[in-house]
């Protein structure tokens, strides 16, 4: 439409200049050499928002856990498949970032010991210990405090309490939310659906984005970045 | 090329008037809203065989797991995610089948309890409790006899041992298996990847099918497989 095509002229540019870090994606926990942990995670928002930041003028690295999509058009995009692999990419490559945006649905826990063989199923009961994964959000905002850091959360409950918590605790700049699950109809099937709806907080502030295209949502949420992000030393 | 043109002429009517069931892909078992438990699988032998049947003048019905593959001509698709739902659905049309060919990597454990909502990450260690999920293909024998069932094994280690094994505890007409995971460089990358080497055992004999693209191994295992079906009876 004219609009959507006005909204495009006035967001060019707005990057120009910037270096983009995002993650998109689940990342994947082995168990043994045939089994994983994941997430549900399609990759599609952060593969939308690499690309409007491009339309926006970025350079955009994009590190993605394994999904099944297109690399956008002028984006450089690194595979990998565990939370520690996306940790070590992230952090080779942070040093150039203006922006950092996590939007990767990475795996809080992994198996603590992962056999070489296959499991065997002779057990009718199975116990895995998991430890935790790095923090890779909280970790870019502890050594790289100047980067401008966007979390995503997916909650299926209590969704402003737990942005605001996740805003607050890691230091972040924005948190962008949204509700998984059938939590409400509106939201059943966000994993792996076209459409989203988001809760955007920061300090002392919020915007919410209703229902649309993750491609829509993508190019409102880069100008909603942007301004927070051009007002960032003055807050 | 004419070679293939001619073994597809005498492959075809082959299957005529069989009904095959086949499942393919991996199953996924939900730990919690957002996290699951799954097995790595592309399901393109599942699809490639689903195929080559319907080429050689069989009905072909294919339960799939969650995987990113169109459905082949002329083939009814079931989808489901998880292991109790295969089951599930196997079992509605198992009535249907003469072939049964089990490709599906399901998952043999699942979580014991899925909380309703997301667990949280404040604990720096988790303990997952998993128990048996049901052998489809052990059901299936048992309660059809009559059906002619063909099992897959993915191994990293002792594959004959591990699929003679499995074809003597549940009486199975065929076991076709490969090696997985990074034991040898033949096999390096066989998940997702185009190309298989497949090793066939039946009670007395065995075959083997060279490093080949999954859709010709699917050509080449369908007469195999037609070939031990018709002398059923005989041994």
């Amino acid at each position: 439409s004219i609009i959507t095509q006005l909204a495009d002229l006035f967001s060019t540019g707005s990057l120009t200049g910037r270096t983009l870090l995002i993650t998109a994606g689940p990342t994947r926990e082995a168990i043994d050499p045939v089994r994983y942990l994941s997430n549900h995670s399609s990759g599609k928002m952060g593969f939308a928002l690499a690309e409007a930041a491009v339309e926006a003028g970025a350079r955009v690295i994009l590190v993605s856990g394994p999904v099944n999509l297109a690399t956008p058009a002028h984006v450089e995009r690194l595979d990998v498949v565990s939370a520690q692999q996306m940790a070590a990419a992230v952090d080779s490559r942070i040093g150039e970032a203006d922006i950092f945006i996590a939007t990767a649905a990475v795996a809080d826990y992994r198996p603590r010991q992962v056999p070489a063989e296959k499991i065997k199923k002779d057990q009718p009961q199975l116990t895995l210990e998991l430890e935790k994964n790095p923090d890779i959000l909280a970790g870019v905002k502890q050594q790289h405090p100047g980067v401008f850091c966007v979390g995503f959360a997916a909650e299926t409950t209590d969704l402003e309490r737990y942005a605001r918590a996740k805003l607050d605790d890691k230091r972040l700049e924005m948190v962008v939310a949204n509700l998984v699950g059938s939590a409400t109809p509106e939201t059943e099937g966000t994993f792996g659906s076209e459409t989203n709806v988001l809760q955007v907080f920061w300090p002392g502030g919020e915007t919410h984005l209703p229902l649309a295209p993750k491609g829509q949502l993508a190019r409102q949420l880069i100008p909603v970045i942007v301004s927070r992000y051009e007002q960032r030393d003055m807050t």
